[in-house]
Parts: structure tokens; C-alpha cells; sequence
């Protein structure tokens, strides 16, 4: 990082190349976002990017590995970890208003691209190693207590059990206007897991 | 059925016509346990079945009727709602096997089955409506207090989390060895749901 950073005659073409990469990555992550991996193709993130397709297989050499560098980087739980109210908040608020505004693409958003992902033939290895690696044993490590890696793990199963629910079977009977009761039910399933004993 | 019950003349013909639609729809729940439904074919559920495939199109009409009418019928939960850590202690013990015993396929498995195929762009629809009838619906009835769809939904999320995290991610920090601990974990996040306030 730092040589980069004192190199001051990056050339054009590199700075190109650099930004076309991260525009392939963004597009991608979009496009993972709406769709199961399989359903997603590499015509339409090259399209959705501005540019080739076969500038695709040149930076990343296949969708394997353009999927893999997408959903690649811990999950961001810091801000949201100094209270299990504040997190659960946050969680519910984020599932409510994706539902409400309907298909918005959140690139941003790693747990909704695994959901999709999981039980994908070809997807589901990497989706599950980048789980593992970057959401339970990440969490784990900003844990107290005993049994950190399954408590973290336990954390996932709510979370994405719920965004299951909410999103793939869109249940009825979990109404962004009951939120507040949501909220109150899931501090007493993750308090436990974020506190130990 | 009173009506069924009293014939006591039916035609061997009758007989074997409603005995090759059971084994069709028990070969055709243990495929959709195995794979998403895009991924089973009919051919395979006739030829487990014993049947020519062109049967299962006179019996059913379609894939999509199959698979709604080998889905169809209550979850059962009464024996496991006596107490939560019953229920919860059968749960996680019923995935273990699952887990430890492989691919072994189990058709009475209907939440198996719907995680199979919840992403799944044609059988989502179907598998919402189920989940939410025979689900949410069916145990809200069995519970006390106020919300109950919403906490029985809410049971669902977490039963649907925690098996998503242990059959498609494959999470190595959710160890069968651990299993009194996740127990002890999901007892707390089940409690409030089943019993309400």
C-alpha cells in the first residue's frame, strides 16, 4: 500500500485499468445481489460496467473467481456491536426497508449475495469458506467469553434465517410495522451469543 | 373419507392407481430433498418410482403440481411444543444426524425441502405459500399469547437460519460435538416465541 501511494507517475493506462477492475467488481456485486449465482451471467455485469465481456475473463479469469473477489472482506460489524439493541435495530431496519423499496441492488450488502449463493452447485464452496472466514470467524474474534466461533456462528443462523424468511419466502407474518417487537424477540436470541456467560 | 372407507369393492385397478401416486410422491419428496427444483428432473422421480414418466404427468399434470401436492400437509409439532428445550433438543439433534449421515435423504423433511428450493426463481412462489400456511399459520395456532404469527414466524427464521447455516454453508464452527451448547443458545432465542409475554 504505501509504495503505491509514493509512486507519483502511475501511468494513465494503469489508473484505467485499476478503475475498470473495480467497475467490473461493483457491477458484479450487483448483479449477484438480484440473483442466485447460476442465473447471473458475465455478458450482463460486462454490459451493466461499460465495457467487453472478455475484459472479464482478462482481469479475473472466470466467474468463479470474479464472484470469489466480489464477496471478498470482513463483514462491518464494529459501529453497530457497541449494543445488541442498537445491532438488532440496525439489522431489522436494514431487512424492513430492503423489502419495502422492493429490488434496489445493495452491493454493499455480502449476506444478501450469500443468501442467494447457498445452496448453488457450483457457488455454494466458495460462499460457504467466505462465511466462515470473513462473518462467523471475524465476529468471533471481536467477541468475549467461551465458545466464540459457535456463538458467532448462531449470530449468522438468526440473521440469515430471518432474511430468508423476509426475502425469499417474503413470510407475511414478519410486517415491517411490527418491527418493534421483532427487535425485542431477536435481542433475547443474540444477546446471549454477544455476551457469553 | 367415510365414503372411501365404506367401499369395500375397490377395483384392484383403483387400488394400484393410488398406490403408484404415493410412490411417486415419495420418490418425488426425497428428490426435492436432495436438490433445488430446477435441478430435478421428472425422469429420475419416475424411474425411482418404478413408473414410466408420462405417469406422473397424467397423475400430476405438472412438475410445479408434484411438487406443491408432495409439500402439502401441517408440520408436525405437537409432540416437540411440551416444552422448548424438548423441541429445541430435537432439533438440533435431528440436523446432527442429517449432517452426520450424509446425503441420506429424509422425504417426511418438508423444511429441508423448502430451504432446497426457496431462492429458486419458479418454485419460490409455491414454497412461500406452503411455508406460511403449514408453518407459521399452523403453529401460531398452537401458541399462546399475543403476535403468535409473528413469533411462530419468527421460530421459523430461526429453525431456517440455523439449518441453512449448518446444511448449505456447511459451517464447521457448528459442530455436532457442541451440540448441548447450541441447545442451551436456541432455548433462549425460542422461549419468548413460544411462550409470548
Amino acid at each position: 500500500m504505501p509504495s503505491v501511494m509514493k509512486k507519483k507517475n502511475t501511468s494513465p493506462v494503469r489508473r484505467n485499468a485499476a478503475a475498470t477492475r473495480l467497475r467490473i467488481l461493483d457491477s458484479a456485486r450487483a448483479a449477484f445481489y438480484r440473483a442466485p449465482y447460476e442465473r447471473v451471467g458475465l455478458r450482463d455485469i460486462a454490459a451493466a460496467a461499460g465495457v467487453d465481456a472478455s475484459l472479464i475473463n482478462r482481469y479475473f479469469g472466470s466467474k468463479k473467481n470474479l464472484f470469489q473477489e466480489a464477496l471478498t472482506g470482513a463483514f462491518e460489524f464494529e459501529a453497530s456491536l457497541e449494543s445488541t439493541e442498537k445491532f438488532a435495530r440496525a439489522f431489522v431496519g436494514y431487512v424492513a426497508r430492503q423489502k419495502c423499496g422492493g429490488s434496489a441492488a445493495d452491493p454493499a450488502d455480502k449476506l444478501g449475495v450469500i443468501l442467494r449463493s447457498a445452496v448453488s452447485q457450483e457457488a455454494s464452496p466458495i460462499v460457504s469458506g467466505i462465511f466462515h472466514r470473513e462473518f462467523t470467524l471475524y465476529l468471533a474474534g471481536l467477541l468475549p467469553g467461551r465458545d466464540r466461533e459457535m456463538r458467532a456462528a448462531m449470530v449468522g443462523a438468526y440473521l440469515a434465517g430471518f432474511r430468508l424468511l423476509c426475502e425469499a419466502l417474503d413470510e407475511p407474518s414478519l410486517n415491517p410495522a411490527d418491527s418493534e417487537k421483532i427487535v425485542a424477540l431477536l435481542i433475547k436470541a443474540l444477546k446471549p451469543c454477544f455476551e457469553g456467560d
